[in-house]
């Protein structure tokens, strides 16, 4: 077995987050290769080098023996299959299909807060926060939404996380739970309780930390600060 | 069992059309549950409605004995287990992959192809079509990304659909097909002829035939037309 994962900026990268933390997280060894952000031109760097191993040019990629699967949800459903004895998703079908349809929801949703409150992991943005919950419905409506999923999860599986135990969700949400913070958005105390607990574990602390020593200041993803 | 799905507009819903397609397809038996397109503020019929069976209050949501499934990828995870003899993913492990990569490609990206060739079956729009494809780059981009992928994985599979037999990957372009048709979009004889298999596939027809006897007109769905 041979997985490699190709992945961005760990400060900046929350779709290269979710694997990374999946794998980590579950024990699965794979080799990282990390492609610096620089510009997303087709002659960049990034570009070409992502190009180069999958037509989307885009991070995350899985290699698996020279096979390339692209896009977060691939990449776990991939892995699912391939590590059974892992039990990525939840082992009820039920489970598994809403924990399905809340990380498809990600992935095509919650644009509001994406786009107003970019993953920045070493930044602490408090009063932007402040001004972004203020003035963008959008956002609040979005944090509305992950307060009614979060709670209904939490209390229909138990906890500590949002079915029971880790699962391919929570590695999906933990990009989120790194904006909550950075922000500072106000959330419930059974929110809170669940992002502390998501940013806790092993797994999303190993990409926090690396992201802590990166001190690359990436001017395209940076709205808020001039610089470092 | 008991399957619901409900639908928007079958002219205009392109979410709605790709799990539509892919149980009449594999001739899963479902009832269909039509929430026809008013307006998407939050005391509009149809996010009552929708509302009222899941969260997010969009279309297309799979309801299963009182159990909703939201998302068209979840819906399309949640079908492939639940009828395993319909083989709606491709069997073999790298093709299946091969498959969800595209078809999560296809539900966050070719944004440019959506915004600016919303899903119109009724209508003949070439001369917007010709409009849209020399003043979009990122239209024609999109388009040559179907190219390239249709082309490579109809040789690599030989066809006649994308990975050989029927799969959730063709239900989830058949919109795409019928935009490409709609608007008249220059592709090579190679992607045109799989336009036109998909297009004539029995569970594709059963859909346009019905999407043409809406006479339904939303104007919000309709960037191009004063009236029907």
């Amino acid at each position: 077995m041979s997985l490699q994962l190709f992945i961005g900026n760990k400060n900046y990268s929350s779709w290269s987050m979710r694997p990374w933390v999946l794998l980590t997280q579950a024990g699965i060894p794979f080799e990282e290769v990390m492609v610096r952000f620089d510009a997303f031109d087709a002659d960049s760097t990034f570009k070409q080098t992502v190009g180069a191993i999958n037509p989307v040019g885009k991070v995350p990629v899985l290699i698996d023996d020279g096979f390339a699967v692209w896009d977060t949800l691939a990449i776990a459903e991939y892995l699912a299959e391939r590590f059974p004895e892992k039990r990525l998703w939840p082992a009820d079908a039920r489970a598994r299909a809403r924990a399905r349809s809340v990380c498809a929801e990600m992935h095509s949703g919650f644009g509001a807060l994406r786009n107003h409150c970019a993953m920045n992991i070493e930044a602490s943005l408090p009063e932007v926060g402040r001004i972004v919950w203020r003035d963008q419905a959008g956002v609040r409506a979005d944090v509305a939404r992950l307060e009614a999923m979060w709670t209904e999860l939490l209390a229909e599986h138990g906890g500590p996380l949002l079915f029971g135990d880790f699962s391919i969700a929570d590695a999906y949400f933990a990009p989120v739970c790194s904006r909550l913070r950075t922000y500072a958005l106000p959330v419930s105390p059974t929110v809170a309780a669940y992002v502390d607990r998501v940013l806790a574990l092993p797994g999303v602390q190993a990409w926090v930390q690396q992201a802590l020593t990166e001190h690359d200041f990436v001017a395209m993803d940076e709205p808020y600060r001039a610089s470092r």
